[in-house]
């Protein structure tokens, strides 16, 4: 057995997600942002995607960049778990790992070719703006739907109920952005909000966040009785922001 | 973006398989067979798995160890599709792969301390014996089940509805091994041989073929009216064998 294995990527992807603050905490959540992974040489050719149009899934392998050189520990704390329960590294899906590669389905919406690069265009991916690709797998069914498979310690994520009230400001805001870009935005942001993107263990109802998405700041902020939709602008500074 | 990304093995299958001719063609089809995954020093440490003997699969990330040096092509002749169809590599769970990754799900039947060692008994694994384990995570209902996913290239694959025929010397062979190995091999071997290991393209009933199992070499032909099981002897030769 070699010890060391060299692995390239094959592909980038383009994501609404320019920061880690914010992506969903496990894929599929959020089926209205849509995602492109772009292959790359020598990787990219009609060859290589031959037969993938016919696949309504696929697995996405990634390199966890923004957190690789962190390094990794056995135990994790999976924000699921409220950030109290410690769990082994190999027992859950968090980003510090000994071999970060990432692991996630998404939908696959369609092949197509753009000035000779082969895009990929996909929903439901919870990975970070320029993520790394390093394989493209078919979801096959027969093999990869384990019906009865049971894991007690992962609880589906919870869905906030609370309803979304907008700011007569962000809600213009958001109607021009959602032209300008030609995406779902309204749709998008509920989305990610009832997913409740704070840490688990922060859960300040006057806190104001800032969630990064397509280059934009959107600050929320959730209470007791509603998710708040603050104001939507152009994306400057890092987030969370604390007010 | 990194070129080159640099991983290691953290851990190796310990499997029945000693060929690759045999080898299920996809995961999840013989869980008669157990295998057993060792953790490497310093990945296997009770931490590092706390919390995983209440998952019931697992995902295994490996590496194509035995054709990770052949590379790979753009197009592939999957033998489910009879090994004339060509599809894209990323269409398919070839092994000739930019990343020679694999991904198999497998049942979790115990986790367990030896000498030190963290290992992992599971089933329905499709790995050669040896292969190098690049990560482990547990398979997440919520988000790996895909209920509605859709690939029409990738059929079932397909089981042979013939019986299985026993030569005397086979037969007394497969009890004295079963015992000496504490493996239900008639078992094993009836679940190996329904799903035809034999080549797509050549389906020649007078052949001969040996498997290779648990150091075994079990040789067969499947005719059209039965699968005969000639013999079962300690292996030596490589497969298959043409008589």
């Amino acid at each position: 057995m070699s010890d060391v294995i060299e692995m390239s990527p094959i592909g980038v992807i383009h994501s609404a997600f320019d920061e880690k603050f914010g992506i969903p905490r496990q894929p599929g959540l959020t089926q209205s942002l849509t995602a492109t992974v772009e292959l790359l040489p020598p990787y990219g050719s009609p060859e290589a995607v031959r037969g993938l149009e016919g696949c309504s899934h696929i697995w996405l392998l990634f390199l966890f960049s923004a957190t690789a050189e962190q390094g990794w520990k056995p135990l994790v704390r999976p924000p699921r778990l409220g950030g109290n329960k410690r769990l082994g590294v190999f027992a859950s899906r968090s980003p510090f790992r000994p071999n970060p590669i990432g692991l996630s389905p998404v939908r696959l919406l369609g092949v197509r070719e753009q000035n000779g690069r082969i895009l990929l265009d996909v929903s439901g991916a919870d990975l970070l703006d320029g993520t790394p690709i390093l394989d493209i797998k078919p979801y096959l069914p027969y093999s990869d739907v384990i019906a009865d498979a049971q894991f007690d310690l992962a609880d589906r994520i919870e869905k906030l109920t609370l309803p979304l009230h907008w700011s007569a400001a962000a809600q213009a805001a958001c109607d021009a952005y959602s032209q300008r870009l030609g995406q779902p935005l309204a749709t998008q942001i509920g989305e990610l909000l009832t997913y409740d993107p704070r840490p688990a263990y922060q859960r300040d109802p006057e806190r104001v966040y800032g969630l990064a998405l397509h280059g934009l700041n959107i600050r929320f902020r959730i209470t007791t009785v509603a998710i708040d939709i603050l104001s939507i602008s152009e994306a400057e500074p890092a987030t969370p922001i604390a007010e």
